[in-house]
């Protein structure tokens, strides 16, 4: 890797000292205040669709030109449509609640001590994110909302559109009346900065990496500060002995096939040996007419080499991936037990279901597998913050400390202990 | 460093597998069976008092022969009294509260899907600390109640008290019908397998060290999991213009001098320069009746010189460190203002305290100081698991994530999502 620019660091740090200096202040920021800010981004991706667009446009000829792929070009574009869509969901943010100030557990303990807990912002988030330029308003008006400062570092192929989005947060920003200098862009995308700004623990409270598995590893091996890290979803639906077939298709082909670029779609299917022909009969039609390619175990072979077209057996690295695309690899099983047991060798802790009408299969499955979560005949798909009620998300966290799962506004706060007292010493 | 043997660093990786896999197993766990547990290390804790006692009687041998200091020496001893306090500590927690299986934010989403969150074990937890053995019953306890299995790298000085709990504790285990290989002691003080220890990520969920500045250092810069570290108090109180002086010079003296070794002492007196005459003048003889070295600042020197022996000048690093002995920096401020930004400068983010009449002061005191425990007339020697209503602890963490102040039972847990479904699929 290159030397990295001595005035580039320098830049970096002044970025990261007026961003934890303006945290102090956004701590305090009115609700209102906040809920301006959100106000005017949202007015400002329409008023400004035209400079947005062009900026944009850029980025799109830049990528084009490097020869990226259809799903890459399809990430980056912003459209009028996708910039109405995001001012609806900035607009939407404004309307939910304030986590800050919220206090909890608060008692009186027998010495007339009044204590609780209060909810505080974390202070600075530190973030660095792939493609979509949609990334940087979410990351911002979220931030905003939960009295955080953050600091971006998006990815070079969006680098024109992220520069226009991130002047008008910032006219925005202003305008609301908020402290100067919350929300910082990283405008340069020398990669060896990433490393430096994953050191910098004396400005960045909490660092988030939005983006492929690459980048989720590096940032958790190099963070010198927390991380939340997610993401990477390897999602299993199992069907059951005696699973309802016609819902465990139903569920399967909506997991597989609603969305399946996004980290809560279904990868692994696993089928209980008893359900597997009738089940994987119903279901055939219904992935071949989708165009899922199945990567099938020896079982599933035999079942469905008469009726599927598109299938290959799978290898030994289809378990456990995250296919991100209309792939599925389906596995027979012998028990539930086995496939707790697969779940537990190959999930990645994201979204797994069980397709049942067994009390007990259910109940054991929800108890015993370990992921952020656990879903009875329903579709992983589910998994995202606004779908459970939280609004907006930063990212779904994989990970086991501070947020499990959908990271909404409350997951981008602390607490801090207040205690009211009247001359209390401890005696014992 | 030296190079580690790899036969240790082998039997490292065989007890990290064992308790992770113990851990999968602690997670089901009946509280009754945890309870049990609980109350057969509480019996063993006396009715082997002279087995603990001989071991430790060992260590003792050692550590005077090696010219440890008291206080060291003192930290160290395991005699009756201290086995019977341990014991009674143990009893308590086990008759707290399970917090596993507790569920929260449960609600039914419009589609139909009843989801929430319930509350389960973190999973290995790690831990290193020095020499104080009751830390070994205090977090295996710990562990043990809330379901974590753990993996514990006590201090060399401690060696053989350690190993006489941790065979206790096994039995206790055992007996109880708890996984095996839940409470891993690692049997071997040669230094350099800590940082193959902290490298464990496959095994240890969460790293909490319980120590000094310089181990607590060394874990979160090498860590390859989580940390929640905490144990570094600087602990301020500021006494406004308008407090009650009396009260002032109550709580100030009980926050220095109770129990000057823990981290929630007292360090630093703020005080107002219109309180300051009146105030240092009714402190001075009670200060001076416990002994205490003030480090004063040229204000405090001025008043205090008359009336005070034991007093230096305060070097530039008395401000902001953590004395743990009979040692109090004092300063003269101006304001308020003056007052938070003093704390935000050399506080550590633990408990501070304010001591005043003026509900303005007090309220901005308390939420503009960034700390784990914030105080309003009151010592902040109450910062304490028990204290607070907690039950034990396992550490203060003075981080911002996870967790908070005191770190009880509730804080090692993590939750899952649960979902209930009836067929529910995603439309948009």
């Amino acid at each position: 890797m290159a030397e990295v620019d001595s005035s580039a660091i320098g830049q970096l740090e002044t970025q990261g000292r007026a961003a934890k200096n303006a945290a102090r202040d956004m701590a305090f920021a009115s609700t209102d205040a906040k809920n301006r800010a959100l106000g005017l981004i949202a007015d400002g991706l329409i008023n400004h669709i035209k400079e947005i667009g062009d900026a944009n446009s850029l980025d799109m000829e830049a990528a084009r030109a490097s020869d990226i792929d259809e799903a890459m070009l399809d990430r980056l574009l912003l459209n009028s449509r996708r910039l109405e869509g995001m001012a609806a969901d900035v607009r939407t943010l404004a309307s939910l609640p304030d986590p800050v100030g919220e206090v909890f557990d608060m008692r009186t303990m027998p010495n007339g001590l009044l204590l609780g807990r209060q909810r505080v912002p974390i202070g600075l988030i530190g973030t660095i994110y792939e493609s979509r330029p949609n990334v940087t308003i979410d990351i911002s008006s979220l931030c905003i909302k939960s009295g955080n400062a953050v600091i971006l570092r998006g990815g070079r192929e969006a680098i024109h559109s992220n520069r226009a989005l991130v002047a008008m947060v910032a006219d925005a920003c202003r305008e609301a009346g908020l402290p100067d200098g919350a929300v910082q862009f990283v405008d340069n995308t020398d990669r060896s900065l990433v490393g430096h700004m994953l050191k910098m623990r004396q400005f960045i409270d909490l660092f988030i990496p939005r983006g492929g598995a690459g980048l989720i590893r590096l940032v958790l091996e190099e963070a010198a500060m927390p991380v939340v890290a997610g993401g990477i979803g390897v999602c299993h639906t199992y069907v059951d002995r005696n699973a309802d077939l016609d819902m465990a298709v139903r569920i399967v082909y909506n997991a597989k096939v609603q969305r399946p670029t996004v980290c809560n779609a279904l990868d692994t299917v696993l089928v209980h040996r008893e359900a597997a022909p009738a089940f994987l009969q119903a279901l055939a039609p219904e992935l071949e007419g989708a165009g899922v390619e199945v990567r099938a175990d020896e079982r599933v072979m035999e079942l469905l080499r008469p009726i599927y077209r598109n299938l290959t057996p799978a290898a030994q690295e289809d378990w456990g991936k995250e296919f991100l695309s209309l792939v599925a690899a389906v596995r027979v099983v012998d028990s539930l037990d086995d496939a707790l047991e697969h779940i537990r060798k190959y999930g990645s802790g994201h979204s797994e279901a069980i397709i049942t009408e067994d009390y007990s299969a259910a109940t054991r499955f929800q108890r015993e597998v370990d992921a952020a979560c656990v879903y009875i005949n329903a579709s992983t798909r589910f998994t995202d913050g606004g779908q459970f009620g939280l609004g907006a998300e930063v990212g779904i966290s994989t990970g086991k400390l501070h947020a499990r799962g959908p990271m909404g506004l409350r997951e981008l706060t602390t607490y801090k202990w207040i205690v009211f007292g009247s001359g209390q010493v401890r005696l014992g």
